[in-house]
């Protein structure tokens, strides 16, 4: 299966959809700057960077796959927004995992549905 | 004025949130790898990636925003949707702006609205 990169976005935050898309891409630049250099990186440049966008509905569930991410040894960057607008400062809003192999992502992420 | 990345989406395509956030993000990432060893780049990610995620209702209207932003010199990253779910393949659904000065963003998308 290809690599593929998943965001993770809390929904229950009643953020804006311009809002929610500046934090996915703060997440996915993340991942890519702290991934700079590794295969699963450049096969999934290659593949034109595919990337799914899912919700959970809680900090906590957020949280639990946070926890299973890192015990699986995927590759994680959280978002805490600076709180400018709309969200309190130090908010958690998404976190990327990946770019990994897709089995790999979907093992956690496979229940979540998209945003 | 400090150095921050413009997202211009294109708002006439029916797309969901969670579409538009993985175009963004994939225009954001496009425009931090075309930018790698760029003190416009290290700036922007010093002071936390600042962007901003604004919204035009045309293609034409996008086309007008390239343009501008071209003849100004301003790095441009185009996304193209490869098209597998909500819009046609190959569709310009989104361009990055930056990283540049504010000031030179906003002159080229000072009219444009948040998405």
């Amino acid at each position: 299966m290809a690599v593929k990169l998943a965001v993770v976005v809390r929904a229950d935050l009643d953020m804006g959809r311009g809002k929610i898309a500046a934090q996915v891409a703060h997440a996915a630049v993340a991942a890519v700057l702290a991934n700079l250099g590794t295969d699963d990186l450049a096969g999934w440049l290659r593949d034109g960077q595919p990337k799914v966008v899912l919700k959970v509905t809680s900090a906590e569930q957020l949280e639990d796959v946070i926890d299973q991410a890192k015990a699986a040894g995927l590759p994680i960057e959280l978002v805490h927004d600076a709180g400018r607008t709309q969200v309190a400062p130090g908010t958690l809003t998404c976190c990327a995992v990946g770019p990994a192999e897709g089995q790999r992502i979907d093992a956690i992420t496979a229940g979540l549905p998209l945003l």
